[in-house]
């Protein structure tokens, strides 16, 4: 099973890659169970600070495996389905971004989309397929893509299920970076490394929950909650280091989350 | 009444054009009760796929119409209004395309942006008005403009009442394309076409639908939704021709709504 | 304690100077406490129409004072805070647009981003600052910023803390304008002055809560709102005026707020 979802740590950035090229890492209910299962020991391992997630081969994921599909439609699926809803990424406490080399179509486009981030070769071809093949905008694609977007820029791409390059992608807003594919990889990681050195893991946990749920709260909710993180975090030795950190000029040496 | 808006079906394309164009278009109850049931008979169509709405001669809806304004002022306004709101359009299950040929002010701008997309004329001249004429964000668009363009964006439009170019609403993010004026009715009908020759109707009808209610629901009953969208749509013929079109590198044929 | 924040009026436009120059405006509660006391006269005054927040010397506020953030961290601080919470300013019924000279650092970016509008210098530094001094988005910054920029452009400059541009804000999406610092204070004040000269008081009064809050409501809600709204603005003379001057094509001349 190790092999559907390839693992290596450096540097506190764990990079996962999906792994079966010759489908452009088309998604299966194993390859995903995988997924998740490194994510849940990412959570839990303390030399993990980010994780970079990204495609082996020409692709990042082509989407939902077709014999998967197929099965479904002629009623011999039969598979246990993870119960870890595909926005298990969000729940997890370190943050997350998506290097997508190549394809990125449909399910392969949600798994991209909750990361906290995304990096994008400027060639890669997107879509959301999901119109094309008769299907809907699943797992919450509907919620994310407007937030991240744009209302009108979503609707253009669910609606239409269009193909689009990772340029395209930066230019709607879709992406953080768009770069040259023979770059992404570096890019990504050497953001990562970033968080790693030089950001609390206690404060990107904080942060990235605030960020996901303050869409459902109002800004004065979101405030008061905030004024109870902030006292929270004054007691965390990270808050100390950070402080000092800075006022010595030096990089901090945060503890793990 | 029908010359208020005229109607013209061409490939699944259904071309609404307001029709009152001495006044740069401007919106009367019975022009609009004329364009909304038009579309309520789009909704029922078989042959209509998507809708693409737009102004006759220079402008493409100048706003209320100034006599109704001068009669609210002087208490003589005595038409009965028409009981569906002006986010009428919202509801109904097939796209609509919004194609900005000139003017677009006041209650103009609400009805463009309560379609699900805006094609805007590079020259065309867009205007919120409100606070020039000591009104308010009317009809929802302090709702919509947000999320279309980002809050500080529709602060600026909405607090300034300014006029800016379709240009500049493409740059603000506020259309999804800006073209030169004499090819914008021809590039909304193609992209309409697009969508009537490629996207299931049915898929078109949920995403939609999902887009504009996700914003009042959390990510995870968001997913919950989708869940059952797509198994419903598992059901549909819809699915089957939308797998077995890729499969065989063909265009899909897709059902009526 | 005048001298903390210097105020002056010109042409309906009301411009507050932090004024702590030697610590790039620092915050403190001190400081804090007179900036709200201007803005609640401002709100009061019928002369001020507009509001230009800036700072003196070479930043606009580099966040949190760090006397204060020490003194905390010894358990030393006693001093009573404010009762009015840091999104105090969107309460306030006039527009208010900062004018970002120089250093935005934590919780100066929060009260650049509790005004409507953000006008930064290009060469300005900006940064979230918060994770790599191990504390969390403060004060609501979680709720505005991926309201204004997009979910993950906030998660971007949220979970790295890293310093910016003006120019990259704008481009980001997170300011309305980026000039260069020489002319900056002269063009926001300009248009602050476009405000006070063609926008009615009490359009801009109910547009800002509009927007401010219709994040927590359905478009229904917001249409029907925006309809009652509506009506009360056909009974103000602003409404007359602006029909009037429109008519008369002459500029407004609206009564204050």
């Amino acid at each position: 099973m190790a092999e559907l979802v390839l693992s290596t740590l450096d540097q506190g950035v764990l990079t996962l890659t999906f792994n079966r090229p010759d489908t452009l890492n088309a998604w299966t209910d194993a390859m995903g169970r995988r997924y998740f299962d490194l994510l849940a020991q990412a959570e839990k391992d303390p030399e993990v600070r980010a994780v970079v997630v990204t495609g082996a081969g020409k692709g990042f994921c082509s989407g939902a495996d077709f014999k998967t599909l197929t099965a479904i439609q002629t009623g011999s699926y039969d598979e246990e389905p993870d119960p870890r809803p595909n926005t298990f990424p969000t729940t997890i406490g370190k943050p997350i971004i998506a290097a997508v080399n190549g394809a990125c179509a449909g399910l392969g486009m949600v798994h991209a989309l909750v990361c906290d981030l995304v990096f994008t070769a400027e060639e890669a071809k997107w879509t959301t397929a999901f119109p094309r093949r008769g299907l809907i905008a699943e797992y919450g694609l509907s919620w994310v893509l407007p937030r991240v977007m744009g209302q009108q820029r979503a609707m253009d791409i669910l609606l239409s299920g269009r193909v689009f390059t990772g340029r395209e992608a930066y230019e709607l807003g879709l992406a953080n970076r768009a770069v040259p594919g023979e770059s992404l990889l570096a890019q990504a990681c050497e953001y990562a490394r970033e968080l790693a050195a030089h950001s609390s893991p206690a404060s990107m946990a904080v942060i990235k929950r605030q960020v996901w749920h303050d869409w459902d709260t109002t800004l004065e909710e979101s405030a008061r909650t905030a004024t109870q993180e902030m006292i929270a975090s004054f007691g965390r030795p990270d808050f100390t280091e950070g402080v000092a950190s800075f006022l010595e000029r030096r990089p901090p040496n945060f503890p793990p989350l």
